[in-house]
């Protein structure tokens, strides 16, 4: 299974490529689109469309796995996010792909076994499964590979061993 | 100068085409796109893009006005309407119509001359510039027409005489 993991964004939306198979994760790519500053929006969701569906034409994911949105504080940058979100789900959907939506917790439940784990957990339980000698950089190619992991433990094929028989490298 | 008037949502998505020249308002069309209610988002989404893609195959418009977005009650709402607005800016974006963006107040003021009019009063001036027997149903569709007269007398083209020397037609 390969599936596509997406941390929505406007200015920066995090992506990454993991395949999964007989218990391995192999993180293929992951990376980040940006979009620069002080442009149209209307551009910068092109950009995003566009530069999805180049993903899912190089890679065919089987499923695209997506955080879901909460904001409590900051309006004004939830509001630019969503549409940036939309971009990314109607670049899914148009190409086939199946796409999955998870919460915060949900992530964290899936790649550390506890909902409510520190950031730095994560990113150090996506550095061990997937074998990297580093945590992806910059954090939302890191939170992307996260999302990646939870919809593949998350889809049936639960991994009955962690770490040690696990295996991943960045291509 | 003919104007694609959309007022965003995910649910609803209210929509004109108006069409202004030698100071004449023509409304060739409004109504509303409408998703359905416990559908996935990304399905809704794609219904908004390709409806607003298939308006601007069938009317050609000079230029879309859209509502900006202010939300500072129920953010669930703001993040969704977010969402399908995102899908008509791609939608435009992507057909190369030049977008252009209104507050509720400067649409309040285009339309009624006062920027903090009330809505009866905004829909009231719809109906007379326009030259309509009734005010335009449902009121996501009386919103896009006022965002389309928002544009047209904001690029520009200053209607000198409102009322007795605009005429309005619904197709």
């Amino acid at each position: 299974m390969r599936v596509l993991g997406i941390d929505p964004g406007i200015a920066t939306v995090g992506f990454s490529i993991l395949n999964y198979q007989n218990n391995r994760f192999l993180l293929e790519r992951c990376g980040v689109i940006t979009t620069p500053a002080h442009t149209r929006l209307a551009s910068r969701l092109n950009r995003i469309y566009e530069d999805t569906g180049e993903l899912i034409r190089l890679f065919s994911p089987d499923a695209v796995s997506v955080e879901e949105l909460f904001f409590d504080r900051n309006i004004t940058t939830g509001i630019a996010v969503a549409h940036g979100r939309g971009a990314v789900l109607l670049a899914c959907e148009r190409a086939g792909v199946p796409i999955y939506e998870y919460t915060p917790m949900q992530v964290k439940q899936a790649v550390t076994g506890y909902g409510k784990a520190e950031k730095h957990q994560v990113m150090d339980m996506v550095k061990r499964l997937c074998g990297l000698k580093d945590i992806p950089k910059p954090d939302d190619a890191a939170d992307a590979v996260a999302l990646a992991i939870c919809h593949a433990r998350s889809s049936g094929s639960l991994l009955t061993n962690r770490g040690d028989q696990t295996s991943c490298s960045t291509i």
